[in-house]
């Protein structure tokens, strides 16, 4: 692991500190969970380790900002005005990256649209996109039903590891009366045939 | 039940002779109970029966077309293209209205929305056309879990019954990793808050 972040002019202990700044103590070690499970997908499947374990250090930077917050970044990046309309679920990666963007001089394009899309996918994921995505879903802390096949699956091939995670989020969803953000469908339409 | 559909200028027997030759025996006695079904929930909630039935009685005059037949359709009708990625269940009743005006002379433009509509639903469906989405959903061959619990919704409220009956739907092409045509995903994002 890193100990310097040269992009971002920060020490791993600096950058730590920022991060755990942001967040509940439970979130903070979910997020250290992603960053060591995303290096190990990405070592598995050969993608860059570097931008996965950042990628995931990073990923709820701003999950618990408020609601609030989230407005003021939609509106002052112009961002698209459907997303007023969505939650807390659907902003800390779509929105939360202008967060990380304002906060931290992180450029890496790649980094950032893993971050973006890490809760609801999109199609044609990068590699580096679907690593963080699964690692999200499988890190140890997780445990519900589906969690050892999904675990299963990461190891074996990435666009069926999305696929199912995929499905089970929607599913997840539908159970508990929840709206489904547009982003979300396309992506399960794009990876659901992987599973067959 | 009436005996003469004057914008058609058929009477009913030859009305039911067009459409007992699209389909098989089946589809026809099912086509039949949505027909009935449609005027017995329009009775309850105050909606034109005539249009109900004669919705009803035509909602699946496409549904055996050969695709061929669906994409000629789309062209001939510039349709929006990404229909082509879809099959007969979405075409049936999006692509299907253009053959049944092809075919009789129907310009009634409310019984032809809930014609289109009524396997994908829509946001801000009409009272017709949620009667005519609900009856082929409950009609009494129907036997699937849930349907007890969609027929009583249906007496009851039918926004309620929208969105159950939704619901269900998108659950089950996620069980059967079916791809979800966007406009479900509308029509469920849109009804699902009457379920609360």
């Amino acid at each position: 692991m890193s100990k310097y972040y040269p992009e971002l002019g920060l020490t791993r202990e600096k950058l730590l500190k920022k991060v755990k700044a942001q967040m509940s103590k439970k979130r903070y070690e979910h997020v250290l969970a992603v960053e060591e499970q995303a290096i190990k997908l990405a070592k598995i499947h050969g993608v860059d380790e570097y931008k996965a374990g950042l990628a995931g250090l990073l990923h709820d930077y701003a999950k618990e900002l408020p609601a609030e917050e989230f407005k003021r970044l939609i509106k002052k990046y112009d961002l698209d005005k459907d997303l007023l309309n969505w939650g807390n679920n659907v902003w800390h990666g779509m929105v939360g990256i202008y967060k990380i963007q304002e906060d931290l001089v992180l450029k890496d394009k790649e980094i950032l649209h893993a971050i973006k899309v890490h809760t609801v996918g999109c199609k044609k994921m990068s590699d580096l996109d679907k690593v963080v995505y699964v690692a999200d879903y499988i890190e140890p802390h997780r445990d519900f039903p589906g969690v050892y096949k999904a675990r299963r699956l990461a190891k074996k091939n990435l666009d069926e590891a999305v696929a199912y995670e995929t499905r089970g989020t929607v599913r997840h969803l539908i159970d508990r009366e929840i709206k489904i953000y547009p982003q979300t469908l396309e992506t399960y339409n794009y990876y659901i045939d992987y599973l067959k």
